[in-house]
Parts: C-alpha cells; structure tokens; sequence
C-alpha cells in the first residue's frame, strides 16, 4: 500500500473517530510491540474507539476496505498474538475500560473489555468480593484479552479458566454485526452458546467488546506454605492428599523443579526460605470459610506430610508480607532471563506422564546444548508446565528458536500433550499446532474462520494459516 | 417416501451393520417416544452402532442418500429433542456403553457417549472418586445426552455443568468426518475448542460419541438440611451467608416455594418432615473433608441462622435413609401430574428478580385459569427455576400449552431471562427461543449450522428452523 494510500486511510479514520483516537503509525514508535519485545510497534494506525458502537464502527470501515486489524489488550500475551504488519491497523481496547456493573446479589460484574484484571479484582474487593482469575500480568492484562485467549493462571484448579468465569459476552464481527449474548445467569441453554466461539479463539472471529463475569465471595481465611519434597512420585501423592483432605479449598499448588529454585535465589535475586538443594517445591494456597480452624487444620496436613515422609520441609508465612515474598519466587523469574536468548513454554500432558516428560526434554537439551539451562515450574494439578529454556549457546535466535522448540514438542506427542495449556498459539506457535491437533480439527477451525471472517480481516494468520 | 424405498433403505443398513442391530420402523411400537410420551416410537429404523467409525459409516451413509438422522440417549431429555419422524433415522447409542479408563492420577474417565450417568457414578465410587453432575434422571441419561444437553442438576453450585465436566470429546461430523479431541488435561489453548461446538447443541451440529470427563475426591463428609424460611428476601440471605460461610463446600441449594411443599406432601404422597405451611423450603447440601468438624459447623451455621431470624425452622437428616427421604421430596415430583396436562418450564433469571418474575407470572396464571396450580422449585443459586403448571381447565392441549408459555416466558423477557436454563430447546420451545436470543444470535447458529451440516441432517428442526 502506497504511503498516500494509507495517509488518506488514516484521515479517514480520524474524521471517523476524531483524532485524539486514532494514531498515525508512524507516531507508534514510542510504543513497545509487547511487554516481551520492545521493539517499537508497526502499524498502518492505531484506533482507540470508546464503545461498542465505535468497534462495530470500524470494522464496517475495514470491512469495506478490506484492511486487516489486530485487537489489542494489555500486550502481555507469550505467543506474539497482537503484534501488526505496517498495513493492518491495530484496535486498542484502552478506552474501553470502564466497570459497568457490580452485582453482588447476583455475584456478577458487566465490564468493558478494556478493564485491566486488577482493577476489577480492587473494585470488587471494597465490596467483599472476588474475582478470581488470577495471573503475574494482572497489572497490565485486560478482561477482553483473558476472554479471547481463554487465559489460566494460578486459580485455575479451584476456579477454572477464564471459560469458566464469562456468563455473557458482547462481541462484534467483522462486518460490523454486534452479536450481544450478555447473559448474567450461570444457566443459559436456550440454543448454542455462542460466546464460546470468541472465548480463547485469539481474536481471529470477533472482537470482545464487554463481558459480564462471575464473582465469588471473598474467602475468609487464607493459609499459604512453600514445602519442599524428594521426588515428583511425592509431589503427586501431596497434590492427591490434598485435594481429598482440603476438598474445594485447595485453590493453588505450584510445582517447581529444585534447578527452577535454585537459579531464581541466586545471590542478587530472591532470598530461598529454606535450602535450594532439594528435588522439588510446591507453592500451596487453601482458601477457607472458617478463620478460627482453617489455619490450624492446614498445618497439621502439613505435619502429618512431614511425619509421612511425603514433603521433607516446610515454610509458613507468617505475615502478608512473607506470604507475598513467597509467591514472588514463584511469579518473578526475572533471573532466568540474564542470558539471552530465553524460551518459554507452556505445555500440558497428563500428570502422571510429567516426570518422564520433562526428564526426555532435559536429556535432548544436554545433547544439544551442554551448557544449556532448562527449568520448569507449572500449575502441575492442571497438567500445565512452564519450561524456560537458556541455549547458553551462539547462534541465531531464530534457529535456536525452532531448535528448543523442537526438543519441546517433538517429546510431548507421544503423551498426547498439548502446545500451549493457557498462552495461546499466536504466531509464534503456529507451525506446532499440528503436534496437538488432528487434521481433521484443523479443518474444522478452517470452516469456522471462513464463516465469521470470510475475508479475513482479524488477526489473519493467527493460530493458522487458511 | 413409499414403503418399497425404505425397505430397501433398511435393508442396506442391515447389510452394513447386521441385522441386530438394525430394528424396522415397524417394530419400534415397544418403545415409547420418551420417558415424558408412551406414545410409540416413529422412524423409518432404528440403527444401533457399536463403535464410532459404525457411527462414521452410518452417517456418510445417510448424507449420500440425504436422509435424517434424529441421535437418542437416555430418552430423559424434556423439549422433545430426540423425537423421530417417520423418513428419519433414529440412531441410538445404546450399545456404545463402555467405561473405556479411570486414570485415578489425573482424575479423569473417558467412556462412550451410551454410558449411562448412574453406571459412571458408581463405578469411579468403587475408586473413591466421585463425577458430580446428578440429576434425577441419572439411571436413565447417558454422557453423551448430558453432553449434548450440557445437562445441570443439582450439583451446578459447586461443580458447573457438563459443560465444565467435560475436557475431552469426539464427535461424528454429518459427513462421517470423525472430529477426536479426546483431551485429558484441565487446560489446553491449542487453538479453538472445539468440543464447545458440540456440547449444549442438542446434536444439532455432530454425533457425540466418546468423551473424557473430569473427576473428584469423594467428599469424606456429607451435610444436608431441609429448613423453611418465611420470604424470599430470607432465602437470598441465607444463600449469601452460606456462600461466604461454606466456600467451597456448599454443593446444593434447591429452593422451593411452598405451595409446592403442600402439592408433594399431600396425602398419600410424600410424608411431611415439618409444617407444610411456610412460605419457602430450601434443600442444602455442604460437602467437605473434614468428618469431625465439619457436622458441628454445618449446625451451629444453621443454629445461628434460627437465632438471626433467617430460617425459621429445620430438619437434619440422622440417616442416610432421612436424608434420601428428604431429597425425594426435591426430587419426585409425580403429585404435580395427577390432573394433566401439567407443563413443565426451566427458565434462569436473574435472582434479585426471581420473586417478582413468580409473583407475576402466578398472577396471569390465576387471571386466565382461575382454578390453576403452579408449583416452582429450583436451583437458586444458578437462577435456575422450575416451574410445574397445571392448568386444571378444560381445552385442547397444545392451546392450552402455548397459552401457558406466554404466561411463563412473557414476563421473562423484562429480566432478560433465559426459556431454557438446562433442558435445551428441542422442538418444544423453538418458538420461544427469541423471547432469550436475538436476531443476530440466531443468525449466528444458523451460519455455524450450515457450515457443519449444511444438508441439515443431523436433528433437522430443532432448536431453530434454517
């Protein structure tokens, strides 16, 4: 596209929408493409429409020009999912960012997509309440981007993913038509729920303009311990003793391999609460009713674990403080990132085939790169690991991209594993989509891109290529 | 269709898959429409695969001949969704009813979809693991009727619906395709999920045929009461006070208004545990894990509600024999069907407007049939109502029927109510179906309709017309 094609484009846009909402692409470069990659953004222009009226709007424009548009959150997804091309025009859902509703009878809230996870969780504590999708992002991460990327997090085994807390949903299509299903009820079986097909589907069918989202009361106790164990036959016997001893209270049990531990306490990082030479860590969380017993009852688990020979050690927080100390050894890993490049994954497998996987990945990477580094975490009760992996290696990044990838994935199909549990597949996991999916599922999402988006036009080339 | 084509129609099926399991349209007398119709079953035949690809081969059989396929379970279902014309095809999954694993570890079951809900309870009890969803049609229902229905019940509180059961699904596309997203983990984004064009469509859009369900600890404890309470406003508090109080262990929350209490609890019916006489029952149930605490606080939580004025009275099961006698009370409900015709509804709303909506809607019922009886009963807490009406005046059925439903569903649509919470839409409420969805939503069903069954095979008619 000729740069006066794209000018005229733009002036468009702007007596469209006004100019404060639309930027020209060239004023972009003060922008980062993402929280990962702080090269400056490429775009046509970004337009910031303030309502559902002005997304359906825009897309009628785009439609009718047959320009492509990549929807923008809060630009902390892993899998290169937002990132433009100079000639796509990029919707920003920032203005869009306004708490409609809060229902606390009903135990809903009716939010614009563009509201930043945090916020909603502050707005609904003041009444008590809790919101509890939870993630390291939630500071920057939007409502709408947790909805089209289905996202997960640390809650997941209590509360679901985000599929699980949408009631109704708003989105409109690519030629304009607003498809509104903002159901507040948890039941709703009159025809095809159709807010599934913009849930965790990336964009590329609809743009997510409001949610209404469910709301739990706020627990009334809470009890916290980082334990250590000796081997991953332990930590699976700890996660089913606890699931069956704690019921519906566990709400977070965070594996992590001891060589995970032992980089991010390293001298100038975090401060380990207790030895880093032990074979595996378990961030655990119970959310309780019952403040007078709960605490109590969750340490003599714990005891009797101990006694059993299941976990070898134990910390209790015994402030907010030290609890929040605690979950930043899990959430900042900054540490590992010191030595560029650095991968991360997000796989899933069954968790009895965990052990075995992660020792296969282990043994490849050590082939391939001695003085490489691998450590993995992960939400182990929803089957779900993150590996990050250092190649402490030269070479392109690209290559050595496609090569850890490789000893990532080719692994993973034989426990019939998945690519990606909660980050998506974007660009940047495309070409491994096949790993998971058969053909005939990969038709199938064909046929349903070509029937919301016939031409095209959002987030083209995301997830698959037509 | 003339007699001689579909002799020779069923004669080729009896060649493709044996003559046992092929049944004649003309011996399908024994067999009642449903469990709601005794009338006898209609089709041209009844065919019975016993694996997914002789589901494969009978559905490329009748797309090449464009004939009808109408898919059945357990037959419980109640808006008339499996009910067969004389040119269809019943295909019935009776005998793909095999549990196929139990991984204990990852807490899953994958089974075929003819397995019936009773069989799957029992059979992961012997491991000490537990399928939640339960629903009184639990010895009759099968998975992939509970899937196609994205069935509720009385667990939906602390559990969700099938639809959140559900991790992994294969399903038969009309054209044969077998689509197999047999998933075992809790979470995974590789691309769209598409077992969510499967479950609640009501086979519209597939033939489900195997599933991969999620399962949980057995609870080691069980609490359950039956109190009454004089308004509503007081049931909406104790379901907020229990909520907070139980977290995550409050499983059931079945309200009943108490003109039903009085119609089951008639003589000859169910025996009365207290007065008759209260304005609202409530049927609770909390699951948790702690044996020795838990009883003591389940009363004194009840306790301290008799104190603050929110129950006024209550009966605590001391037997498992009482507490299944009190759940028959919620759960049998053959008294209401003394006078037919009684129309049964399952609407959702909103539960700050519950009491209006059943005030209003008893209001028009009383106007037009003077003599009329509606009893209401439900799970609460997902805005799900039942309502039981018996128009107890002479005309035609269907007149009287439809007159019912405008009583029922017109004064849903100012509280954005739903016409099916979780028994679907069949043919029994299509006409209702945009009293809850608007044009562009129905729209959007049709468009996925055609791109997955565009001969309209599978179910034609149901749910919406094309």
């Amino acid at each position: 596209m000729s740069q006066a094609q794209s000018n005229d484009y733009i002036l468009e846009l702007q007596q469209l929408f006004g100019t404060e909402a639309v930027i020209h692409g060239n004023e972009l470069q003060e922008r980062a493409v993402s929280y990962w990659n702080a090269a400056p953004t490429e775009a046509m222009a970004l337009v910031k429409p303030a309502t559902t009226e002005q997304v359906s709007e825009l897309l009628r424009w785009s439609y009718k020009h047959q320009i492509s548009v990549v929807t923008q959150g809060g630009l902390t997804g892993c899998v290169e999912g937002c990132v433009a091309a100079d000639d796509e025009i990029i919707l920003s859902l920032e203005r869009m960012n306004h708490i409609e509703v809060i229902d606390p009878i009903g135990g809903t809230a009716q939010v614009q997509a563009g509201v930043i996870l945090e916020t909603l969780q502050q707005a609904v504590a003041d009444q008590q309440l809790r919101f509890p999708l939870d993630l390291g992002a939630r500071g920057s991460c939007t409502l709408g981007g947790n909805a089209a990327t289905n996202a997960g997090g640390i809650n997941v085994l209590r509360y679901g993913m985000m599929r699980n807390l949408v009631l109704g949903l708003e989105a409109v299509l690519p030629d304009g038509t607003v498809v509104s299903s903002m159901n507040q009820m948890l039941k709703n079986n009159s025809g095809y729920d159709l807010k599934q097909l913009f849930i965790g589907t990336e964009g590329t069918l609809g743009v997510i303009t409001r949610l209404v989202v469910r709301l739990f009361p706020q627990p009334l106790s809470c009890n916290s311990a980082l334990v250590a164990l000796d081997s991953f036959e332990q930590v699976t016997q700890l996660l089913n003793h606890l699931q069956r001893d704690l019921a519906g209270a566990l709400s977070a049990f965070e594996v992590m391999w001891g060589d995970y531990i032992q980089r991010v306490t390293q001298p100038g990082w975090h401060k380990s609460p207790m030895s880093s030479d032990y074979s595996f860590y378990v961030m655990l969380e119970a959310e309780g009713a019952d403040p007078d017993t709960d605490g109590a009852r969750f340490s003599t688990l714990l005891e009797q674990s101990l006694e059993d020979g299941i976990i070898v050690d134990a910390v209790l927080p015994k402030s907010e403080l030290e609890r929040r100390q605690l979950w930043d050894i899990r959430e900042n890993f900054e540490a590992l990132y010191q030595q560029p490049p650095t991968f991360l994954y997000d796989i899933s497998l069954p968790i009895k085939d965990m052990a075995a996987y992660v020792a296969q990945v282990k043994e490849r990477l050590q082939e391939r790169w001695p003085e490489s580094e691998c450590s993995v975490l992960g939400h182990m009760a929803d089957g779900n690991l993150h590996l990050f992996i250092s190649p402490l290696c030269e070479g392109e990044r690209s290559h050595l991209h496609h090569q850890a990838d490789e000893d990532v994935y080719e692994p993973l199909r034989q426990f019939e594993g998945a690519v990606s549990a909660e980050h998506g597949i974007g660009l940047e996991k495309k070409a491994w989509l096949g790993h998971s999916r058969s053909r005939a599922e990969v038709e199938l999402m064909r046929a349903l891109k070509k029937t919301l988006d016939p031409l095209s036009l959002l987030n083209p080339g995301r997830v698959f290529d037509l």
